[in-house]
């Protein structure tokens, strides 16, 4: 396995793992290792990502510390919100989300800097070895990729923080002992699996939450809120206009607060495996909401339905790990074909866990009081037109009828 | 339109509509009217219907009151339920549900007295008038439909409560002025739409909720419960065994001190208009969740993600009013075929309008703690499988990348 | 029904039915009759219909006859190609796709006239009354709308020739009898149907084929042609680059002496019934199957599946009328994404109503003989990749297997 | 990867890949080998299988030729051909659907013998291997597989006749050389690729084809036979009844002698690769047509567009292996559902390469002159209807261009 490599870029978060896996790699492959860390929100200082690294013999100018906070938010969130995707009918996708847009960054370095292989942290029974290795080899198709998960024989914690302790890499007290579980976080959500969360019936401990309060210790008092959309997309919060990133991150301070956003879920990963996991999703899942009840007044049936039919593939080929793929990008063109009327104020409330559509309004508004009122439509529909409509729908089965009953 | 009728079977609330109807059923068409008044668990007291039809002159023998809640649960709500269904992503479709048991119904009573036509009080701006109509002619081609709505002249609540009086109809006080909404019950759910909820961006009054509690009013202190489920249907809570509407009726209760199940959506009519309406479905939005739950655990990948699929299609015919349709049909014999393991026990918390599954357990249970485990597993998955699998995924990605990027 | 119209614009073919049409219209609304005949490439002399109109009565200016032939198989046929749409599995939606253009020039002319009313000659049974209609309303939503075959009393074709000879209507001697079938025809097809051809069990008679010769009347040698095309449309026979109609009426014209592309058919209609066609499609079958043949070598396969899955859908769309709507806008769309490496060159055979894709090359050709082959391909492809492939694709079969077969 | 293995179920054609296969076992994995040779009906002599197998040593009691030919052609052929399955729009999956019963009765034999693993000889690159493997872990999640062509050093032609000949495995002339194609055939199809295929512009060369006559060679007269079907599956040819694997070699002969069933495709394989291959697929080309045209007179117009909108799908898992998957039963459930009065007799026309449906007939008809007629239809059917009809399909279009178009 240990092709002759000359440069790797490694998605570095400074921490135990991802430490050990470059000092693993300037071993292993006696190559030089380029670092490359992604501001996505994660809420994590990252300057000491750079110490870190310098203190492994990087090269200043190989070390890369990126806020991809607005291109997170703006190119990838955004376009998926537009779908209503919700993978196995209820999770916002906030951890596949984030992993091509560092596989793509990671392979910009890599042309960048002559690099001939990339590497990632990521397990061997997990989704994320898959987003991130589908992204690099959709965007360089002859780039290597080296898994350390799947190659070394670091098997065990134990011998992990050996090679650590080996290897003068500095381990936090916290990371002796095992974690009870363990998380992935960017701007759009925190997700918790393992360990302590791994029998399905244990209800998720206290302690694992760490972006929203218990929607019991939330303000007795609901929030009231607007956003206002344009071309299907956020553009402001109450009133104000905010940047993309800005506004996602109005909407988690608004979600932790009230308690919303927490969803417990058994889930099918790719590699065929059911895992448990627990997601925090506080911004997204009011925006989600937001973003349909905005629909609900500019979409036309025609259009909100077919987006409805393709909605769970769409958001099954961003969990599998294709985003960089031709089906995807398909199905966007379709999805974003739909949405540039959809503009207008949505009002929601916040209120201890809960988040609920309580008006909205468009200039670009379908509904018609003229149309649909109980009172005097002074003709704008004809009540008799119903009767044909209904009796050309039931041609079929009557015939049918005929047929089978007779 | 006045065709010889000689017998009618309507559709009868007791209501001062029905009650109209089925005087103006018999003036127009000289016909003999039969009464079908259905217990669907809408809360109200039907014996009254009873009096009411024996006052406009139908015979005793020609008065149907039929209790067809554990039916409507067991063989309508049940199986829609299995399928996960949401029209337009969010509704529950509880008026959608009732009408084709209505429709069997009124059918099996016109067969069994050799009537020759059927009515109802669904107005020419609704989806119900399909529904019941579509189910009538796929139950009975050659039956003739009385839709008074679409047909006769009291086009005004004046002209309607005038033709009341002319004809000894009572009409209580409450109904002499405009209601401000009007509503649609069921077990499954209270419906409610018109007037004052016409303008989608004006917050829904308190006054229209009549089956939940406001959750700034319910309990402080969440309540946890089970609900098992046999072969893809509820069967206990708490561990209690019960009949299909004794739990449906149970979960309501709950669900209503709990503020659960409270919808206010603008949706899109099969008629073409965009409406706004307000739902309360406490027990269904339970039921529905927790079935979700013991899904994610007992369902294989497969069957589940093409379920998803499916799900939007299937509550599209529902709503549309094609429940007695060979399409319809077709996708229940594929979900059926997925939920004979649905077996197990979903445990919730209700707090405050909140619903979340804490806990799944089954003997059917697909989820594999010896499989997932971030401990050691000893063989039962080999990380190395990941590189194939990934590198064969990405084989036609990199085929592509190779062609558009060289 | 006789609301007050001033201007109306008639699809006028100058045939017998819309040349009484055309009068009926004068006397019925007693308002100016604005004809309109398209050149779709039916083949028929156009010219003869301005002097009926003229002698009708109809300004000269308010005379259009407009070639609309390279429009139509530009904007309409090749982007439906772009497809594969078949309707019901087989049928290539020659009329449909031909009612949509009509349907905006007419509309096009009403705004440019100042008319408020359109008008078309189909029948009240058929799909083209809703094709025309949807279309009109979709570009112009507050037009007027006469169908005379849903209004008058013509109700036989005595009363309906008896209303030609009162009105100076030239009544060809053919039309004195019952024509034995009736046919529409464009530049894509011929379609023929009714009397001879409704009993499903009947052969189509010899007589009814126009644009086709019998297979066994075809040529007893092969014809071997080349197709090129470019971003998914056909640019080129035989190497000679041609203009989109050119191109069709080519491969028309090849088609014919091959006897290809005939087609007996029972299909449901959007209104509900069953009808049995014939359909004559010689060029477009050709089309059809050579641009499988250039995407079977240049689209990538979740491309390509998407196409397929989303296929039918596309085909019922434009079969039922909604041409001009957001949801078929927004799965051309997803097609159109598709298309735009879709260049290369297809060969065929064409022999006695056979047609086969022999070859097909491309620049953009994603098929690696490097990695496909049986020979030894120097490392493109690594064979133990695919026992982890496998091993993952049947973890979940796996996981089922032992819960279900323990 | 040489595990313990002490009984090895084989796969076993007797050809020479097979017979090296079988010593390889023997020596690799010292272990005992069952073979196991299925009559699918391609058409060779089976016999001298058990010779060569009895020759390697294999006991005589070890030594399973089965003939499956009916239950490949009623329990896995009509099935499929019941949903119209095509993959990529034109392959009737001649192989893909032969593979999950030799796994099944693989896995039986193994079960009946104790032997702990199952072999095949199908090569790393294709979809056999895959189609194979996950029926026999659907079947048996813990058996043992070994796929000798990922796991030996024969990777060539000269190694594997070297093998041969140092085990007395006797080596036929023409497989000294380089066989210029290879196939697999089983009753429904043969399929040939590789070698002198590989350029998919390259015509396949005459001597490829097997199974038909080419069409150019065919009767000069067509001919001319009906099919009756009961419940969805065929029953009888010309008004014989006979055994559906009877009914399918009828068929076979019939298209074979009117070359009838060639196909020339660029497909995608489930590895990710594009390949070249020519399938002859004589009577199961009929036999789909047949089916089509029988469906066409007595499905539902909902049914048969649920199931046209499902084929692809069904179609792709069929191709990709997953016959023995949840999803594939659920999509079955759904196919077979609709096809219980799919009944009757279709006529058909063979004639130089051509198979056109000229008549169908059922008792469970739903096409009705009655309605459909030009002629008057006495009520039937009221063509005002369709005002209403198209009135209320508009109506969203016209919301929607009144926005768009104001």
């Amino acid at each position: 396995m240990t092709d002759s490599i000359n440069r790797v870029v490694l998605a570095y978060s400074g921490g135990l793992d991802t430490s050990v896996i470059l000092k693993w790699l300037q071993q292993t492959y006696k190559c030089e290792v380029v670092t490359f860390t992604a501001d996505l929100g994660q809420g994590e200082e990252l300057e000491p990502a750079r110490k870190k690294a310098e203190a492994a013999g990087v090269k200043p100018e190989h070390i890369f510390i990126d806020d991809l906070r607005e291109e997170f938010v703006k190119d990838y969130v955004f376009p998926m919100m537009r779908a209503n995707a919700l993978y196995e009918g209820l999770y916002l996708l906030g951890t596949s989300i984030a992993r091509p847009l560092i596989a793509k960054r990671q392979i910009e370095i890599a042309r960048m800097l002559n690099a001939d292989a990339v590497s990632h942290g990521a397990t061997g029974k997990g989704n994320d070895q898959v987003r991130f290795e589908l992204g690099y080899y959709a965007l360089a198709p002859d780039i290597k990729v080296i898994a350390p998960w799947r190659e070394w024989d670091l098997t065990s914690r134990t011998k992990l923080i050996e090679f650590a302790e080996q290897h003068q890499i500095p381990v936090s007290k916290d990371k002796r002992g095992e974690a009870p579980f363990s998380t992935d976080a960017n701007m759009l959500h925190t997700s918790s699996e393992g360990k302590v969360l791994e029998d399905p019936w244990d209800e998720v401990p206290d302690y694992v939450y760490s972006r929203t309060v218990n929607p019991e210790d939330a303000p007795n008092e609901p929030e009231v809120i607007t956003i206002d959309f344009e071309g299907g997309d956020g553009v402001a919060i109450n009133g104000v206009g905010m940047s993309p990133a800005t506004l996602l991150e109005t909407l988690n301070e608004m979600g932790r607060r009230h308690g919303i956003g927490r969803l417990d879920l058994v889930e099918n990963r790719f590699v065929g495996m059911k895992s448990r996991g627990m997601y925090e999703t506080p911004g997204g899942t009011i925006y989600h909401l937001a973003h349909r009840g905005i629909e609900q007044l500019t979409l036309d049936r025609g259009a909100a339905h077919l987006k409805d039919e393709l909605a769970p593939r769409y958001a099954e080929l961003i969990y599998n790990g294709f985003w960089f793929s031709p089906e995807r990008e398909m199905l966007q063109a379709a999805i974003d074909h739909s949405q540039t009327k959809v503009t207008g104020t949505v009002r929601l409330k916040l209120y201890k866990g809960n988040v609920s559509v309580t008006g909205r309004k468009s200039p670009f508004s379908l509904y018609s009081e003229k149309v649909v009122t109980f009172e005097d439509d002074q003709g704008a529909y004809d009540q008799r037109d119903a009767a044909g409509f209904i009796k050309l729908q039931a041609l079929r089965l009557r015939l049918l009828g005929r047929r089978d009953q007779g």
